[in-house]
């Protein structure tokens, strides 16, 4: 289990195939086995580089998931992936929320470019009244929605106020070639900075498991 | 344009197909014209009812939808769906917030049995104490979310203390066969009631652009 | 590996996931362990029943599979399974036909119930000069295609005369709810009786590795 | 309807969206209404440069496509498509079959560079040997599979010794990012010269009806 964020984390949960068994798949028609990577690997390399990805779709990964609401909301665009995800229609959500560091909020460049909505930049007393009154607000939402529980609320009604700041966990099923898609536009300078975080963790996975074919990926990015 | 709950809403954008080219994406084989309902009737019903679906992928609908970030949270799970959301990451998210009514908050039943976290059942009084707590949650979000933007927290941060209530906006795009799917799941007693209020709405349109496709999907659902 | 037909064959590559994995999944919201099936027993079935599919996306099953040509273009038409086929355009086709029995060309019933092009049916003499006929023509048509790739016809072009009962191989991948959507279909006597042999393969695999899960799937199908 | 190859075509039976739409669904976020190319160009572009390719679901197109078996082969691995085609389990099919041209036959380069399976080119008096053998060949096919069917052979099994080279029909839907994806493939030196003088009809397509997409696709690919 790897740390992210304040609260959050990514654990592998199942993983198959292998780079081997990417080469397999695309060597269906030749009747022969494996025969080491000083061969192997350059059909690797031209089955990325022509864009021939289903065999990559031969290998794949489940993961454990804790992060906030709103970085869920962003990952879950990714329709070529399987989730289940807790609801807060069944059980109280837990009390867990993100408060960004003082550095994450005062940060600039790529990742924050969408920072200026005044064209100032905030300074290191303001990220912290931020930082604190974050903390205030997200106290003050729970203590209503354990009152809204208490006087008999519907669960699925006491949580509308919750912040989408709180933390929620999943899991997360995808084949290979879409762990390279989520990649290509989550471990990316555009994206936010917080689903960076996760999509690094989820980068160092796939070349855990699948070393030659990251390798490729980070070539021809 | 329908509305929808407090502050949301459900409009047709475009729409493609009809009953009729479904029965003829159908008939590909048969290297006829379209000859009435009289025949063509039962090959649909036919289709529908031996689950042979490809034909119903060959008609479909673009909608626009304003609806709370929680619903958005249970919609997107329809992976078969194409969706445009507006990004609170680029534009502060329009202060418009869900309320739910006294008679919403008090309903029994099937669409609301995740009701009683407490086993008992919320009295009026509680209903209304519980709304105008609600709103007075919202507003003090607000004034947050303001003076975040003000003193140059990033848009990317200074929303993550907005509640999941809060109205977002996107468009829709699906095949007539994954709108029933999403029907079938959504527009259910064990669906939450609020999106049954907004798969209700689409029931109506699939109803007006499909009616034959729709008087199956009644029959046989 | 099993074999089916009369040179095809099923073989399971990788799976991954189980039942248990898959309640785990469902259980994402409530913070416990796996409990035993005489309490998971409940949700599985609660799970299966409502629809509530998407825990049954976390396991999945890859098989490496030799069939016509014919069966893959059934088969392909599952459009949530990944496949890597074996290409005429780079290697020359095997010279492995198809040749359906006797007992097969008479058959009747729902599985064959296209069988009367004519209205009469087929007698036992008619079937046994089907056979030899159709020897005679798979015989004729490897000759012709020795002789393109001989006088250098490219490999793409030489295959194009080639019978769609010709041999050729693949490796699906799928998650366990796709594998049971496509049972639903091709393990039915509506399907033509030659993928239902290879269906009722897939069907052994699924009862072997995901046992309560299929068992849910015959009873609720 | 635009004629490809010697008997087969590509017609447009419907479109919805437009360049325009791609646009509103973009800008989902942004209150306004459509400001005129000058300045919506640039948005496009960048959605498109950034990889922001929902909005391109957002548009779509469906077409009748007749051509060989063995192109549909490929043609259906693009699993982000929808399917309808004629079925050979109910109708007999029509004696329609691809002969390629001399010039075809003879072509060199990319488009034909698994060509030499014997490393010497084929000669002109080859081909035209190659043609007339072909011609031979599908007449002695359509022969057998007619008496097949008059002696009561299943139609289901008398189809099985038809050549891939064989006609026939379908119909195809997606939205405009996948068609981009298919044209990426298949309208490519890479792939077969037959499935490129679709994919060129298919360009030409996507060029009238979505001309500002298409032309960023041409810029970026």
């Amino acid at each position: 289990m790897e740390k992210v964020l304040d609260h959050g984390y990514v654990k592998i949960i199942d993983s198959w195939g292998s780079d081997e068994s990417i080469i397999e798949a695309a060597r269906m028609s030749m009747d022969g086995t494996f025969r080491g990577w000083d061969i192997e690997g350059k059909l690797l390399e031209r089955l990325y580089s022509h864009k021939h990805m289903s065999p990559f779709e031969m290998a794949g990964l489940i993961i454990e998931v804790q992060a906030p609401i709103f970085i869920f909301r962003e990952w879950h665009r990714h329709r070529t992936q399987s989730y289940n995800e807790m609801s807060a229609r069944y059980v109280p959500l837990p009390d867990v929320n993100y408060i960004p560091t003082v550095e994450r909020i005062m940060m600039r460049g790529k990742g924050n470019k969408q920072a200026s909505s005044t064209g100032v930049n905030i300074s290191q007393e303001n990220a912290e009244v931020f930082r604190s009154m974050l903390e205030q607000t997200y106290t003050a939402q729970q203590d209503f929605y354990t009152a809204c529980l208490a006087s008999g609320v519907p669960k699925e009604l006491a949580r509308i106020h919750l912040p989408v700041g709180r933390y929620s966990r999943m899991r997360a099923s995808a084949n290979l070639r879409n762990w390279l898609a989520f990649l290509t536009l989550r471990n990316h300078p555009d994206a936010q900075w917080e689903i960076q975080q996760y999509a690094k963790v989820v980068a160092s996975i796939v070349n855990e498991k699948f070393p030659k074919t990251y390798e490729l990926f980070l070539k021809h990015k």
